[in-house]
């Protein structure tokens, strides 16, 4: 039926502008949000790159996915493709990987669901068997430090059910992931136990990257899913004595090199002004990093591959840019920003796509009062795309670094479900809603479209 | 955590209401969003629910859960809890419902996935076996007429996946599945298999209402799942002369009686000023009637559940009213609409979620300029669970038939999805999530809230 389809509506369309030399802005966006839904052509092409496993910086997989992506902008015809090299973190998370509460003898216990945290270290190979202290803050620590000595610290504070924004609640709890081993060490305990960050009731443990503390003992990290953590609170509840054993086998090697791919559709009228659409191609190893953000990168990829589906030559340039290694540290986008300083080009914007692929709502944009004003005068075409508003907000972590931007702009789908996936095992493609994706990359196709049409 | 955060949050705000005698609408807004998706009780409610099977109208299924709806009302103190008899169709699916493309000997063949369609006639009980005239249009059978004559008519064409309201996309698609056996029939065909309305291609058959003409001879019909719709229509091309069997034991049965449900609290100032708020109790027997429309029935309760929880009294009258049949034509919202009109009691608005239990967008109303504005003007509180606009549209089946109503007004989630489950053993509890029904909850509360605190 989608060929059908295609030639019934939209050949009669691009033909009528052709022939009379008119485009009305809402009919494209209208042909780009049907031709997006028709072919799930993102979709599909996720489901590819997914299939690679995971994209873990310096990982064997996340190269084989760059060479992957590479190949994708060639067969595609891209222009200026650029693999840009860039350091990243090397860790591992390594085979061993298990926790348990001690009951009986030695080996024997009730299995923790846990997972390391990136960039912990590991624990001896024999584990780490230990008293648990149970807080919900470091404030709670600080005043408990005298029960901490020697004690795994477990960080279980939830998530905010109660804030609308998942991001808020996010914000509100991940302190624990990465500062708990440092705030654990200086209290004097040996390792680090955190409540997952997640909005889903179940027993997969959600990761994320952890940082050390100059001068503090580094003890290991690791997650625990929301109904282990339920279960060893009530357990400490009962005994307040109770031991786990903890065993980590992950390990931090030297940094290695990976890269930011990028591919653009230069510009017919103003070639060196530069509209970036990206997400971030690395993810957790725990799942494959479909919404986060194997989806976004794809999405900004067929923005791309959209316009040479209906034949528009934008008149800026719009480059699709993968950023590598923004979990561990934003090495790529730092190196893309820098980069972006020298080339004499001009960033007019910076889209980013790194809230996962549900249906669109709006946009976030941080630019000049006049400049926001301008991109809201769009609503009617982007509400074509679901998109219900655009307000001041962030943008993205990536696109942040780039070199003067006039304006940076985060793309928001509905938020209520992204935490149940984020950095965990449940991130993977059958996680991922065709239409619901198709949505985002024809909202950010007609965004970019607006702005490569009338510059901002 | 839930009854720590309520005490930290919830208590100070309802006592600064109380001590001060003042509310702000916002901060109200704000409290009945973080109760409902701290406690999620509507959905730990639909869980109950549901787990009564379907709800078919006339199935024992069906009159147990309007007992169980009962006891719930009674047990949470509502007024005027009422049992609203009207007569529902009895209509039975049978334990015989299997098709396939018949290969070889009789009785063999590659089977296909098919369910009966809503109020159809069965087969013999041997079955039909017959060839197939594939078809995507009433117009195109009318052409192909000398072709139909002893034909199993197969109507397959898709809902329109480039509409981003899915709603208008099974508009365009569901006249196959009501009107699609008595335009066989008039064609001289024995049966009509209709192509699944839906929008998730999996190969589960999505049932619904059909419909006989007068003077024309009743022919079964069925839905068929996607993946056998498309693999049937290849074979045809194929093999335009292979013939398939179609046995379904399904039939009507006389008239029988069931019920609407309703309860209240009673106005403090205005009792006789009602506002409803409801769905549709009954659901299709192929699922559990989760998103449609076991949902909207509990979001309704909800709002009532969470006044009280809040310790709310609203100034004007509240009652959910779960209606009986709307899937067979709407006999309990006749009942009620009729009876409204004799109370002396004066229905400012009805309110139906009928829409499934995704992500809030919008609500749409149906009332005079002046009144639609006034309920634009709370968008800002609205907003606090994550409604983004109010505009002009319909309600739902049910409420327009109340009596003169002030307003009429339709819940509007996103809708991506909801066709995913519709109709289908897909729309089980597990389709569910929390936080998007509990958002549902308390848009509906905060409207509802501001309908009785101001009126229209």
């Amino acid at each position: 039926m989608t060929s059908t389809i295609r030639t019934a509506i939209l050949l009669p369309f691009l033909m009528a502008s052709v022939l009379f030399g008119q485009t009305n802005d809402q009919d494209l966006a209208r042909a780009l949000v049907r031709h997006a839904l028709e072919d799930t052509a993102g979709y599909h092409l996720l489901r590819e790159l997914t299939a690679h496993g995971h994209r873990l910086p310096g990982s064997p997989q996340a190269a084989r996915a760059v060479e992957w992506a590479k190949q994708k902008m060639e067969a595609l015809g891209l222009d200026n493709i650029t693999l840009q090299e860039c350091s990243v973190p090397h860790w591992e998370r390594g085979n061993r990987e298990a926790a348990y509460i001690i009951e009986g003898r030695a080996g024997h216990g009730l299995p923790l669901a846990v997972a390391a945290l990136g960039t912990s270290v590991g624990t001896d190979p024999d584990g780490i068997s230990a008293g648990v202290l149970e807080v919900r803050s470091f404030e709670e620590l600080d005043k408990r430090r005298a029960e901490a000595n020697g004690k795994i610290i477990f960080f279980n504070r939830p998530m905010d059910p109660g804030l609308i924004t998942t991001f808020s609640a996010y914000g509100g709890a991940v302190d624990q992931r990465v500062q708990g081993a440092a705030k654990a060490a200086e209290a004097g305990g040996v390792a680090a136990l955190v409540r997952s960050v997640t909005t889903k009731y179940d027993n997969v443990p959600h990761v994320g990257v952890m940082s050390y503390k100059a001068g503090v003992l580094k003890v290991p990290a690791a997650a625990i899913g929301l109904i282990d953590a339920d279960r060893l609170s009530a357990a400490l509840k009962e005994n307040p004595d109770l031991r786990i054993h903890l065993s980590l086998s992950c390990r931090n090697y030297p940094d290695t090199t990976s890269h930011n791919i990028f591919g653009q559709i230069t510009g017919s009228e103003y070639p060196d002004q530069i509209i970036v659409v990206g997400g971030h191609f690395d993810s957790w190893d725990t799942g494959a990093g479909a919404h986060d953000d194997g989806a976004g990168c794809i999405q900004a990829l067929e923005v791309l591959t959209l316009f040479q589906r209906l034949g528009i030559r934008p008149k800026r340039t719009v480059r699709a840019v993968f950023f590598m290694n923004e979990e561990m540290g934003l090495s790529g986008a730092d190196v893309y920003g820098k980069w972006s300083a020298t080339t004499g080009e001009d960033h007019i914007a910076g889209i980013e796509a790194d809230r996962g692929a549900l249906t669109p709502r709006g946009f976030y944009v941080t630019a000049s009062p006049e400049r926001l004003q301008k991109i809201q005068s769009w609503l009617p075409c982007l509400q074509e795309a679901c998109i219900d508003w655009v307000k001041k907000g962030g943008s993205g972590g990536d696109v942040a670094r780039i070199h003067q931007p006039e304006a940076l702009i985060g793309y928001v789908p509905d938020v209520q479900r992204y935490f149940d996936f984020h950095h965990s095992a449940n991130d993977v493609f059958t996680a991922i809603h065709p239409r619901e994706m198709e949505l985002g990359s024809a909202a950010m196709a007609i965004l970019v479209y607006m702005i490569s049409e009338y510059g901002l």
